[in-house]
């Protein structure tokens, strides 16, 4: 019989997540390519570097939870082209890897990339809370470049 | 025997929340007085603003999920005192609450308000993102003012 008193399932998770990872892929089209790589307000960081980061978090970590091996990405894309193309092979693989999470690695303590120490889910949410606090960053810059950022609510 | 294959317990979900909302009081309190209620960029809602349309989804979302009666939640703050208020209110009810959703209820569809259909899960983390996403806008709000924000990963 299947548990109906879950809070979310793995799938659900994965979906919600993917969701996220669509508002900020048409974040990142959104963006004129040189302002994506060099516009900043307050000296914070470019949009695409911010973009950047979420992919050295987004796949390690779930392949971290997943095998326990702790591996990062250290890509450095140059173009938008190539951040798309980066995001999008993420896309796959994050499908892939998370596939093979065994469950009870959500609630499992491990150190990840032998610095941070929590649970599974902990770092999957922190990976995308990330991703969608940095992106809330990216809102303010292309609103403040007159350019209408992607409905946030639309996860399509 | 517990089940250790879940991915997050209704506890867990609660701990992060609040966590995330003691981040954002700590925006609260960052901002200086008139800027919290003035301060814009890109024609963007002020801190404020966005800070009370946090409250008027945190405390009757749980309760929408909790009861199935969705009430809103009008409150007008004109201070940072009485938005601080507000904000340890919500704190308080928001933990009361949580203790009274029958575990069924987050994988139970419900229409949010009369207007939003979806599972009691996808309403709170639908509240919880949006927390975080408004809250990145604010922290380029602070960062363009000269002040700095309270770190994004500290929960305490």
């Amino acid at each position: 019989m299947p548990n109906t008193d879950i809070v979310i399932t793995p799938e659900g998770l994965l979906e919600h997540w993917q969701g996220h990872r669509r508002v900020t892929r048409r974040m990142i089209e959104a963006f004129p390519e040189k302002e994506l790589f060099e516009y900043s307000i307050g000296g914070m960081r470019a949009f695409a570097v911010l973009a950047t980061e979420m992919l050295t978090m987004a796949v390690p970590i779930a392949r971290g939870v997943a095998s326990g091996a702790w591996t990062g990405d250290d890509s450095k894309p140059k173009t938008k082209a190539e951040l798309l193309e980066l995001w999008d092979a993420a896309t796959v693989e994050l499908d892939r890897v998370w596939k093979t999470i065994p469950p009870h690695r959500f609630q499992e303590v491990d150190t990840a990339f032998g610095q941070w120490k929590g649970t599974g889910i902990w770092m999957i949410l922190y990976a995308i809370d990330n991703e969608i606090h940095h992106r809330g960053q990216g809102y303010v810059y292309l609103r403040s470049l007159g350019i209408e950022p992607p409905a946030f609510y639309d996860r399509s």
